[in-house]
């Protein structure tokens, strides 16, 4: 895996949207797809895919395309999904349960551990048999539940404060969703979804041009 | 504003950035900032917001900074929120709900015009004053409403198909939360929230160099 190193940003963003794809075909038992085939659906050029492959290794051959189960199992271990996630999500409002409730998050491999709320009327309501917490209580389950990933759904007047127990805890991923920008360790990852940013994008996207 | 034209998408995509911050600053009763100091707090380096701001006309005097007010002003404009945009939402589960309460959007200029669903349990709740109405009557109201954006919170199987109704409906800007990705004609936005994909970056992330 020394390849790993010095990946651009740009093809990691793309990894996972092959991971989609690749998931789709196998669904449809598609057995071997080519690059001009896999082009066509997934909307980067051939070379683009043949080139962003390369950086992780010899996949498919030349003539014979890919095997599709075989691409799908190094770009999911490449990603790191040979091996379960435990996270928990902080803020149960309806973004906090529409996390909560995404099936597709366990079909990947991640457990999720535990729901904290500092809303006494969300506290003690049961989402997929897992009782939302009081937010005090953050500090010290984390001390006897190893959770690599937290997601953050609190406002963004208390994020940091949120952030900073999640890393005290030993928590490595933040999933952000407030607007704003965290601040943690260098050995933390933040990824943020900053959606009023998605939506500005989408609005100025519409009146190019105009 | 001849300027828009060829801007880059990364440039594009730092622009809510650079509106959120401002916010803050205004927010703060800050009057005057360095590309230096802008530099610190949005963690873009100064040549770089220098540069960008640049593709967009000529802002801020050497040596003095930029005036916070008229480039937030400028940077709204160049958005396109000078204007309102009226938007309904297509799936009132959690994600959906979320969506329809999120008062941000309405301080961006945002008017929420309906909500979507076609889960009869669901039809006839309010949210926020607006009654979640059937899914098949979406098509009547987008021929008597004007709506400039669609907010697809439906499941990915349903989710072309709300699509094209939209698109017919005269609808130029699609928001689509669902794993999938879209078509629709060249005059129409989508602009992707993929959720998984930005959960697998963090995974990734997560394990790299290890």
């Amino acid at each position: 895996m020394d390849r790993k190193k010095n990946i651009s940003m740009a093809v990691i963003k793309r990894l996972p949207k092959y991971h989609r794809y690749l998931m789709e075909l196998l669904k449809n038992d598609v057995d071997r797809i080519s690059s001009k085939e896999l082009s066509e659906k997934i909307g980067f050029t051939a070379s683009q895919i043949r080139q962003d492959l390369n950086c992780f290794g010899d996949f498919g051959q030349q003539g014979y395309g890919y095997n599709v189960k075989e691409l799908y199992n190094q770009i999911s271990a490449i990603l790191g999904l040979q091996k379960d996630y435990n996270y928990v999500i902080i803020g149960a409002g309806n973004l906090g349960q529409a996390l909560a409730n995404y099936t597709r998050f366990d079909k990947l491999g991640f457990n999720l551990k535990g729901i904290f709320d500092a809303n006494p009327k969300l506290v003690g309501i049961r989402i997929r048999d897992i009782e939302i917490a009081d937010i005090d209580e953050m500090e010290n389950f984390l001390k006897s539940n190893p959770v690599d990933i937290g997601m953050l759904c609190v406002p963004q007047t208390s994020a940091q404060k949120v952030c900073d127990i999640l890393v005290n805890g030993g928590v490595k991923g933040i999933w952000n969703f407030a607007p704003i920008d965290l601040t943690a360790p260098e050995d933390v990852i933040i990824e943020n979804v900053h959606l009023s940013e998605s939506l500005l994008t989408l609005v100025y996207l519409l009146n190019e041009g105009k």
